[in-house]
């Protein structure tokens, strides 16, 4: 795993470096991003996409936009701060991790605002960093703790990228397989190719490969057929947003997959940093849920596949209910139900 | 619904025309076959596709193999017969109607064996065009009993293609579609795209548009949360073979379809001509399930979306187990449940 790790956020010299996700598996090209306008465009085009690796960029993003803020008084510069800060927190309306990450930048801003500004402008380089390192650091824990859920020999059926390049390293999903990977498990990976934008066929099956783990790569509407055929032990996912009460906003198609688990009595696990996990949205019911363009689905590979002019529908991300979640894998252990009152515990 | 009728299947002075389905909705074109390996070729590439229509293309596709054939002796005759009646059945395994289709062009062989070849080739052509002509009441009748079960104003969920393009006219499961907008129902159709060839996309999203019922197209992983909103109140869907037990094979992804449906409460309904149910398959696990090239699902857009040589499993059907399905609805009447009894009683 060492050896095959690509960072897919990463900033240097004012320069935000972000794999073009978009572009996978055909091609591994970075953009070099100077302004916060293109961090923007990057996050919103989810030519960096994934939950953490979102909050990354847009902590990252936002040092682009005030790094020509005035230094005259904190005044100044934070009204700057503030108006980059909403604007990115329009990029992308489902995933908390945005609106986390910006926070943790304005707490950062509010904490040292007794320094000239210059430091504070350090003190948020400094702050965007440990956010990205965390990130890696709660991965790698999350992974250790997901690993007590599989043993070896087992089929795991994964739905989207929950993987390394959406996060700082190691994925939250994924991460207990490269875990196992080292330890010389014979894991067997069904990636369900997630339309429309094929997040699973495009960098699941691109990530997993690269790090020789046995995958095979499904449509959707494979995966009840898979559980039939007794191939899955267990279903892992990522998640975009977890209500209080437990119900995970995540990739549309995951309600789907842990309705089809249920069905066969296989346990669905949620891999869910805290940073995803947000307690001031109640219910599932209250997470916005991003539509995106028909085209996706009409025309989504660059040629046209619907007629045209036809109704679509499509949202970007499901709610799955808390009753359907076997457990919540986060970074300070492991949930199995009772969510409403085990998720605020983890915060105190 | 008269006025956008289409033929997808028709044979007229020794020539087969085939609306080419892989060209649906870009382009409304014609095949014009001459030769009875381009009708092979035709099913196999599924220029030709659904059951009923597989069954009358093998047909009249049999008519091209043998128009040439010696007229000596009925020994002469059917031995090109079989020939070419067992090469056509090599080109799909799954739908049954294809087996069915050359059965019956065999018994008629075999009982009018004493006549002229000549003439026998004349009642095979007329046994050919009265497949096609009983399909086009079987499914206006499967149509009339499939709309007893469903009532103005409800949501209605389709996979796949089991439409008029599918059959002769009406197709099965989109029938009760089409005669509930004959009444001036207003229904709302949901229709999976259906990866990996995207029939609910190209086809039932088109056919349904051009008869001006209203159609919104999603992916196959958004059925449950339609479900989940409350906008389904009915799926229906066509097959390609159902065992004696009621266990039927229909498109990848069905299966999952079922599970859903039973999750959210909702009816799932199989539209089943008696050509597709085959006593002689006892359950669904006896149905050959086809499995086609990975590259349908790797670049099955004209791109490439996945990594080059991923593992893919992509078989063309599944088998969903009689217990999840509320009812078969047959051109002899609707069946609920206790199958393995009921179905044998439509034969005699």
């Amino acid at each position: 795993m060492t050896t095959s790790f690509m960072q897919s956020v990463s900033y240097e010299n004012g320069v935000l470096k972000i794999l073009d996700q978009t572009k996978i598996p055909n091609l591994t090209e970075f953009l070099e991003i100077t302004k916060i306008e293109d961090a923007w465009d990057a996050i919103k085009q989810l030519k960096v996409r994934g939950a953490p690796a979102i909050g990354i960029a847009a902590a990252y993003g936002l040092l682009l936009g005030i790094k020509d803020a005035p230094e005259s008084s904190f005044e100044d510069f934070y009204s700057v701060f503030k108006k980059y800060s909403d604007y990115l927190a329009t990029s992308r309306p489902t995933a908390v991790n945005l609106f986390w990450a910006l926070k943790r930048m304005e707490d950062r801003a509010r904490t040292d605002k007794e320094l000239p500004v210059s430091n504070l402008k350090e003190a948020l380089e400094n702050e965007a960093h440990l956010i990205r390192s965390e990130d890696e650091d709660v991965c790698r824990t999350i992974g250790e703790h997901a690993l007590t859920l599989i043993k070896d020999g087992m089929g795991i059926l994964t739905h989207c990228n929950a993987g390394g390049i959406a996060t700082a390293r190691y994925g939250t999903a994924l991460a207990p397989l490269y875990l196992a990977k080292e330890k010389g498990w014979d894991i067997k990976v069904f990636a369900d190719e997630t339309r429309p934008l094929l997040q699973g066929a495009r960098l699941t099956a691109w990530e997993l490969m690269q790090a020789g783990i046995d995958v095979t790569l499904i449509t959707d509407n494979m995966a009840a057929m898979v559980m039939q055929k007794g191939w899955v032990q267990a279903v892992i996912v990522g998640c975009d947003r977890v209500a209080a009460n437990g119900d995970v906003a995540n990739k549309i198609g995951t309600y789907g997959v842990a309705l089809l688990a249920k069905a066969h009595n296989i346990p669905f696990y949620v891999a869910a940093p805290l940073s995803t996990i947000d307690l001031e949205t109640k219910t599932g019911g209250d997470i916005p849920i991003e539509e995106r363009d028909a085209a996706e689905i009409t025309e989504g590979f660059g040629k046209r596949t619907a007629p045209e002019g036809v109704k679509v529908f499509n949202p970007a991300f499901d709610v799955t209910p808390h009753e359907y979640i076997t457990a919540i894998i986060t970074e300070k252990g492991i949930l199995s139900g009772n969510y409403h009152e085990e998720l605020p515990k983890l915060f105190q």
